[in-house]
């Protein structure tokens, strides 16, 4: 039985929501949660329910706090939540850690405890937009600001692995995020890394545009990780902006429509858009499993995170990465 | 009179839709209107409505078109009717440019006949994106695919300008776009310009997260062109995307509704979110005025741009830029 490591503490709705959403996981995907964090806490939510002995729990008295400094936070806290269950994978007690918490210090967890996969500069940081078809893996949105060339190509080989064995999707397209279709169209970043992915071992569909990618013209959109946080943050917030706007107006109609009907479309229309479905992404190119949660991660979105984590170990996505990338060291120099 | 040299040739619906904003614009904003292009089409659309006089024609037999190299184009072809429009420009026949043709021909034509103003590395294109608020200027939108610090300074100060003498806001607030709140986030070219930008004369509010960006945190946001592309082209598919859910949803109710209301909630939805209000927006940093107005402007978007074009000459833009870009001549080296 697949073994999560979940971190209880981590999100803007930890311990409570994070608990609820390990009783859920256990029940229903038949997973081993392991919950770390404040025993005490824990105990208190789980209220004697510990899912027919589905949920354990290993102590972790601190915490990492969303303002700390990653690096500096895990290297002071080795008693925290995030660094204690990314331990427990490097250990073999867990096959993946789940956290809702800070970002930046997961990632120097699973950097510093777990390691990179060889043939990997840069672990990358992916997520999954909404789109007319179904959904689109970008990547990276954060982990990365300034890339090279090799970064890139090496986020496509992922990605392409990442679509094709967590979200179930055959021969998935990838696509470069780009600011025209033409091999000619591009900043020196992207112009280089268009030939890089054209002798990859991906089905590299060319270029893809901002105004492609919420049409689903790929499975997976590669770039570097300030321009995929400037894009993910940005439609977020557009989509926000125009959620208000849709509500004003159905407002309008409250006489006609009714009060209740009214928040049920709502509703509809915001589940079409809305993260928790997927609940998290793993941290492409360390050497374990390591998803990554929203901050606002209530039970729903952490059951959801827990399954990314169960269908990122069983369908052996790190091997498979290794495998893929294996191949390249030494073949090229670093551009 | 201001005099606008319209591009009669340029845009998905020309020349009977640029002819139609020409005598819009004519009769309700008091400008003269040099229509230039096919002498025989425009007067085949003019059907001798002239405007009282108002509209003249200057003959240009060639065409730009839309997948021709810009340089190359306007090159060969001395006889476009870009080309011609913007040379009355340069000799002092008309005081601003108007085209909804091929931008890449736009900006060449602008920047070998008219120059760039001094101080002025580059030009930029912005955009006007709707925000929870009103708007805000993102600059640049693509003329740029790989930017220096200086060019971003230079971008603000010319944002700033664009925006308190066109958009008519005191005291514009100027944003950088960028993947954090904090003065230590961003990558290597935002963390450089942010110091040049504190130090710059404008009122400068710090970064600009994605999210904020359509919540009108700032009047204006600067970027490099590469990622002000990609950030436009995706809010443009991903508005039009949830315009298509929203149309799905209120369709269902269209028992309850009725087919006219919906269509009528539809257009509402859709003005609020429509770039032919704004028409188009001047290319800050040439020597001279020249508004790009977007491929697939109608009567409505062409006259628009017209009002920005009158707006950008009365305001005298161009000599405020200049004299604030003057200062920072000599000032540093090329960083």
């Amino acid at each position: 039985m697949t073994r999560i490591a979940l971190d209880a503490m981590g999100g803007d709705h930890a311990p409570m929501e994070i608990v609820r959403g390990a009783r859920d996981a256990a029940h229903e995907l038949g997973v081993h949660i392991i919950l770390v964090g404040d025993q005490e806490k824990i105990q208190r939510e789980l209220d004697g329910d510990a899912a027919g002995g589905l949920i354990s729990i290993v102590h972790a008295p601190e915490v990492v706090e969303m303002d700390e400094h990653p690096v500096n936070a895990i290297r002071k806290k080795k008693n925290s939540s995030i660094v204690v269950a990314t331990q427990l994978v490097k250990e073999g007690t867990a096959d993946a850690v789940v956290s809702a918490g800070s970002t930046g210090a997961q990632m120097a967890s699973s950097l510093f405890i777990l390691g990179r996969i060889a043939g990997v500069d840069r672990p990358a940081i992916s997520t999954l937009l909404p789109t007319a078809r179904g959904v689109v893996a970008l990547l990276d949105v954060g982990a990365n600001v300034d890339c090279r060339p090799q970064h890139l190509k090496q986020f496509a080989v992922m990605g392409s692995l990442y679509a094709e064995k967590v979200l179930g999707l055959p021969n998935p397209r990838v696509g470069l995020l780009n600011i025209g279709a033409e091999e000619t169209k591009g900043n020196e970043l992207t112009l280089a890394a268009y030939q890089l992915l054209k002798e990859a071992e991906i089905n590299f569909v060319g270029n893809v545009e901002g105004r492609d990618l919420f049409l689903g013209t790929s499975d997976v959109a590669i770039c570097d990780g300030f321009v995929g946080n400037v894009v993910l943050k940005s439609a977020e917030g557009l989509a926000m902006s125009i959620l208000g706007m849709f509500q004003q107006e159905l407002g309008r109609l409250e006489d006609i429509l009714g009060r209740e009907r009214i928040m049920h479309i709502m509703s509809g229309f915001k589940r079409r858009m809305d993260y928790a479905e997927y609940g998290g992404a793993p941290l492409l190119g360390v050497d374990g499993v390591s998803v990554i949660s929203h901050g606002s991660s209530r039970a729903r979105a952490i059951k959801n995170a827990v399954r990314v984590a169960k269908e990122t170990v069983e369908q052996r996505l790190v091997p498979a990465i290794k495998a893929s990338l294996e191949k390249e060291i030494g073949k090229g120099v670093d551009n």
